[in-house]
């Protein structure tokens, strides 16, 4: 295994959707919602163990959330967990992440991944991610990992590339520009074109690429960790970063540096991903009984029930009868039955209930 | 207060119909299914204490609920406890208790009174206790609690009374027959007739009398528990009743004595009386919210929800969107969704969970 791979993987969001299966003090990443044994988390940090040597594994988080962290990766150092004091989106946690690396090894890879995506097919994954780690070894090269639409998903961002033999690997295109999440017309469009891949939002580059990005295009991020170079891995690292985080802007990396760069390179994959951004992503992720209820749960008794999304703890005993098309979710101490055409009305009813219940039910 | 007056709640019941609030380890009478803050035992309790000595109230129950029964009415004592290590109906459940109170006071009056019962109307009610109460203390008369019908309802057993004046007062009638539950038509005839009433399960007769009753019509059960007379309220009754209870026939009090009795008379009652048999007649006697839901539970928010009984422990959160007409209920880590209208399969689910799940479950 080469030991100049580097992966990071960011474990700080918190998000409602899938509430209130998740919640503030504990969100997707930590949760097992496929009902498989492991989390999100631990399923992403088990991806990365034959391509990284574990010591290399970064987990960027929020403070609030390093317990967590250290309960479901009980075999990681706590040097390898890095927090965050603030919400500052993932151009800052990539550039800590990356100071930290090229302070131990400048001539490392970096894989950067959310801590709360689906792959199915690991075998095809592997070989992209080796495919992106050989370029960025090669050139200097930011690449993203693109994903082959399967439907024109309007939740989703996507890379439109060029269509030449740029670069020898034909799996492997210039980057033309990034989308944001287009309407439906537009998804089809970008769809018939075939040249548009889903963004996936993981990225393979080396450290000195993109630490020469951050000094183009991000250099407000950049000068703040500079000033602190040499502080990473040492005692004073955590005064350190504390001390800056806060003041850094509120950006994306795509934002910040992908849509601005023209070093970009996508990878095109096709390895079953999912962000697993609603209940209706997971459902289709989810094996279903003969009358097309998805359900985790060991407990589970339904009758003259049909499309429904179940998700509550082995240990619950539940009967559900005459329900069809519904999301019943119990955990945390919280019910939720709604009907699965309205899952976008579950931002609300959290909303409501951040003001009518407080902060420590959502 | 007449220190002759005695009461006998019988709180020995199992029963699924309220599944999964009330299980075989926990039934309906230790419930607080109304919401009200007190159990439906201790309400019972509660509702004879301005009729009889504290002291004179006793519980019959099943040997397991004997905790139960302690932990909700702490202010009772031990010996107020008579405890059944056999199922056998009402019955022998009733010769005990009259034996014990007629080794206390041969010239006591009894009062027996489901433990799972609501009344509404208390007033109303202790009128109608004291009318009974009068005669059985006036003459050798077997009393029964009628409730005058509101509408056809096939769940209960009606009773059927002649309708001259045989008592002086015009609320007692001479009991003509007792009735199984009818079907619709019959019921819709029992209430065009105008001279049948619900059959509420109440009864009130002199300990005396009740005996003699013992006698002719029930001599198996009363012949058991005549050879220990002497051993009631010594050290020696646990043993006497506990050796005896098993031998006893299953058998109702309506079939053992009352259909077999010709000193059986009704007071007319209306006060508000249910015996809380299913969902349903829960559902109307619970509070309502503007689409007509009934909830019990401090912290449920409805979406789009209308005519639903929900019934949740107050600090579980639920968030119900899209149910018309279902019954939910979470209690004892078991939920349970289901169609209102198909209320009677919970029966089923019940079975099911017995054989799939195990005993513990149900």
């Amino acid at each position: 295994m080469n030991t100049n791979n580097y992966c990071v993987i960011m474990a700080g969001g918190i998000g409602s959707r899938f509430w209130p299966m998740s919640k503030t003090d504990y969100p997707k990443q930590f949760l097992d919602i496929l009902g498989t044994g492991r989390t999100l988390l631990q399923q992403t940090f088990d991806r990365y163990l034959p391509i990284c040597p574990k010591e290399n594994i970064l987990i960027v988080t929020n403070e609030s959330y390093r317990g967590l962290v250290k309960q479901q990766l009980p075999d990681i150092d706590d040097s390898q967990i890095l927090c965050e004091t603030a919400r500052r989106n993932t151009a800052p946690c990539i550039a800590f992440a990356m100071y930290k690396i090229a302070a131990i090894n400048p001539n490392a890879s970096m894989i950067v991944a959310p801590s709360d995506h689906l792959i199915l097919n690991e075998n095809n994954f592997n070989a992209c991610v080796n495919v992106a780690l050989n370029l960025t070894k090669e050139s200097d090269t930011l690449v993203t990992l693109g994903i082959k639409p399967s439907r024109p998903d309007t939740g989703y961002g996507y890379i439109q590339f060029e269509d030449d033999a740029a670069f020898a690997d034909s799996t492997v295109k210039k980057v033309k520009t990034f989308t944001e999440k287009p309407n439906l017309d537009l998804a089809q469009e970008f769809l018939r074109s075939g040249d548009f891949y889903w963004n996936s939002g993981m990225f393979i580059w080396s450290v000195k690429s993109i630490q020469k990005a951050f000094e183009m295009y991000s250099s407000d991020i950049d000068g703040l960790f500079k000033q602190g170079a040499d502080k990473f891995n040492t005692p004073e690292e955590k005064a350190f970063v504390d001390s800056i985080f806060p003041m850094c802007p509120n950006i994306s990396i795509d934002y910040g540096i992908m849509e601005k760069a023209d070093n970009v390179a996508v990878v095109l994959g096709d390895f079953g991903w999912s962000d697993l951004g609603t209940w209706g992503s997971l459902y289709t992720h989810i094996n279903h009984d003969a009358h097309h209820n998805a359900v985790v749960g060991k407990n589970v008794m339904l009758y003259d029930s049909a499309n429904c999304i179940v998700n509550v703890p082995n240990e619950k005993l539940v009967v559900l009868q005459g329900l069809d098309d519904y999301i019943v979710v119990d955990a945390h101490n919280t019910l939720l039955v709604c009907r699965k055409e309205d899952e976008q009305k579950i931002k609300q009813f959290v909303n409501d209930i951040k003001v009518s219940k407080g902060e420590k039910f959502v």
